[in-house]
């Protein structure tokens, strides 16, 4: 096993990302919409098609740079018959509803010109029907050269007749996901040379779709020596949703998608359903749960493709929906790990399950813009890109209580240090804050936003006033 | 309409082809053969590989520059789930059982820098299931962006279950090979777009699959239009089984697949079901059928992929079978118009129909080769090179009768005055052959194989003596 001194990508560190899911970002050339596409706008089906595209993303750069954002996380981009483009057809092809390899080059061009690095979405636990190999099953049965390719039980399949057993493995129970059959060495060696080629190309990193379905660390193994021997900066974050340990060893994936993160800021800001010291429980757990280098660069969200969107969430438990959402979207713009921003979600989007949460961006309607929302995401990912002490300085949790719920936490370095406190509650309170004992010792502290100076004595910061909903940024001086 | 004026390539009036079944031809790369790969021989069936490939042909270029070979019309060789490829999968793509896009530009490179042309088969009536706007089509019934592709009479369509009617246009009744909608423009660009990617990309011109069931001549006008704007000297032919006129008068093709030439050889050499005055009857037809220009540059075959091989035929009605298949050659290799060999026949291979006729060429069997046939061959492409009088000069039935079954021709122009002489019979014959009108007038005539003098008086060659399947070429002195 790898030992601690392994290395994670250092950009990562100081990334924000924004997560696209292409077909409903924008829509920048008409001439590939799909033939039966829909106006912009309309409620998201399992068929429908709006015509977002990468035109569409490469148009919006400066409006992502005008947000703060270095890094972008892509939904799939590769052939495929949906819209969300997890059932591969082809994973050498740009989608054409999305563009060309030519466009996708100008992207990345673009935006690493910005200072803007692009992940892209490696699905490899299983492809579409239409993959060839998978095809070639179909059209051949077991006369076909690709039958070692999957987990074939027996002869015939029934890959669209559901009246059948499909006869093949897939991913749960969808016949239209067979899984591939990774022990075979030329299955390996397609999907290897998959991650290789868009490396080469120029992309920064892969997010794993369900790798933990692929059960076999060897394969993730490879996939990280062929990754990092082409680009030793790349990002490889893994799609888990539980605990990541198995494969943060430093010889499989970088980070995973931090949906405990979420799960825990969804419970506490937007459900509704867990108290402060929970709350501050479960961050203390998860902060302690990998290596620091894995903790500076994992991928937190507050929503993603495959989650109902928080502010939909957070209003689904009653009123200041708002407010729990802007104090979650401070919480994750202050915590150690790579803060990522679902589409939209910073203008107050609204969906719930998928499909729902993958609603259009209504950039035809700015109107509809929650603008509150989206100056208080820009301003503190500026915050975030100013002190070094919220990307790479240490964390410690200093209050939490359940009754008044509030929670309050530190992050500092060197250079600076930084007190938020956060009154996740309709009541306000008054509050003596104890430091904790790591904190280098200051006298006092200042407010960023209101200029207004706490003082500090018997080790806490005296007479913090929290008004309903409000949060305090304090800065050590 | 345009004028008689118009061209044909100047390279097809010179150009000897050698047609290439490529997944039996020539084994040069184990690596890419397919994982249920037999060895090389094995009886073809309609599921088995043998592992054949690009780099196989490119292997045995010198082989076919040694046979007098300038120019090859390679089956598909784009991805599909088939050893023919005629179901294709991936227009864009070189199927990875053939090689990769660099061995294909390898292969190009290799052949041009031998003076030997490239053309590729284009099957644009058609898809295979595969195809990814089929496939669209099945994943998604009627939500799919791509229905108007294809010929839908109603939903569900029933791809793969037989007992089921399919529910959209096939190739016959083959549900595997949908028919494209080619009154669609978006289906019309793809496949134009196709026709003008392998243009660009240097080959010599496309051989057209069953071009006539696209009931639609503004489609091939287009297809002209956009191939020869890039290259004017591409060749274009059509496969059409029977009269090729319609396709044939400047705006469309330049050549059809000589089949009735092809049927015109099998009656009178190899089935011998037709005697010497009725195929001079079919001849003079064929001659006349076309404009000169497209008459120079047919594609003239004794048998391919879709035909059981000459010889077999030939086998079939009897003995003497190779002296038949020898004149059949010598015919085919003075007549006006581009001959081509199917791959193996030089050498003796055997098939009978698809998929016999697709067997693997046995270069490991050098002992089973019919090295007489092949020394023919050679012999008479050499001869043809040598001559423009048998590429671009006149052509004349001088002789047919049916009771001795002999034919005789003539082909000359400015520089040289042949006349070939056919005793496709048992019998020996002495005859005194006369001379049509327009030949200009000579009083001798060489024997080109032994330097034997002939005199010529009142208009006749006097006193050929002919051996039973013997032939005479006799060149003007
Ligand atoms: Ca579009
Ligand atoms: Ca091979």
């Amino acid at each position: 096993m790898t030992t601690s001194a392994w290395q994670t990508p250092e950009w990562v560190k100081h990334a924000v990302f924004y997560q696209i899911f292409p077909e409903r970002f924008a829509n920048g050339d008409h001439s590939n919409d799909p033939a039966n596409v829909q106006p912009w706008g309309t409620s998201p089906t399992l068929y429908n098609y709006m015509g977002g595209d990468l035109q569409g993303i490469i148009d919006q750069l400066d409006y992502l740079v005008d947000l703060g954002i270095n890094a972008l996380y892509l939904n799939p981009i590769f052939q495929a018959t949906t819209s969300h483009k997890y059932n591969t057809f082809d994973y050498f092809k740009i989608d054409p509803h999305f563009g060309t390899l030519e466009t996708f080059k100008t992207l990345l061009n673009e935006a690493h010109q910005r200072g803007i690095k692009v992940i892209l979405d490696a699905v490899f636990n299983h492809c579409g029907r239409g993959f060839f190999a998978f095809h070639d099953v179909i059209e051949n049965g077991v006369h076909s050269p690709y039958t070692n390719w999957f987990h074939v039980s027996r002869f015939p399949i029934h890959p669209y007749e559901s009246r059948y057993p499909a006869n093949y493995r897939t991913w749960w129970d969808f016949r239209e996901l067979p899984k591939f059959n990774t022990d075979n060495p030329a299955v390996r060696k397609y999907l290897l040379d998959v991650a290789r080629y868009w490396i080469e190309l120029g992309i920064d990193g892969w997010r794993l779709d369900v790798p933990n379905e692929i059960d076999d660390h060897d394969f993730w193994r490879e996939f990280r020596t062929i990754v990092k021997a082409i680009n030793p900066e790349a990002y490889i974050v893994g799609e888990i949703w539980t605990d990541g340990s198995a494969w943060l060893q430093g010889d499989q994936f970088d980070a995973v998608m931090n949906y405990l993160f979420r799960d825990l800021c969804t419970d506490f800001f937007a459900s509704y359903s867990m108290r402060a010291g929970d709350f501050a429980a479960g961050i203390d757990h998860l902060i302690v749960r990998y290596q620091p280098q894995v903790t500076y660069v994992q991928f937190n969200l507050l929503g993603s493709h495959d989650t109902a969107r928080f502010l939909s969430v957070a209003e689904g438990a009653g009123k200041w929906a708002l407010e729990r959402m802007k104090l979650a979207v401070l919480f994750k713009l202050i915590f150690p790990g790579a803060p990522c921003i679902y589409y939209g979600d910073e203008i107050g989007l609204h969906g719930g399950k998928d499909p729902d949460c993958r609603r259009c961006f209504p950039w035809d309607q700015p109107q509809t813009w929650q603008t509150e929302l989206q100056t208080w995401t820009k301003q503190w990912v500026k915050f975030r890109h100013e002190y070094t002490a919220l990307r790479t300085g240490r964390y410690a949790t200093l209050f939490a209580d359940n009754d008044m719920n509030i929670f309050a936490c530190a992050r500092w370095d060197e250079q600076s240090q930084f007190v938020i406190v956060l009154n996740n509650n309709q009541t306000p309170w008054a509050l003596d804050l104890p430091l904790h004992g790591q904190l280098p010792s200051v006298t006092q502290y200042r407010d960023v936003n209101t200029g207004e100076l706490y003082s500090v004595a018997e080790g806490k910061i005296r007479e913090l006033a929290l008004a309903p909903w409000k949060h305090l940024v304090l800065q050590a001086v």
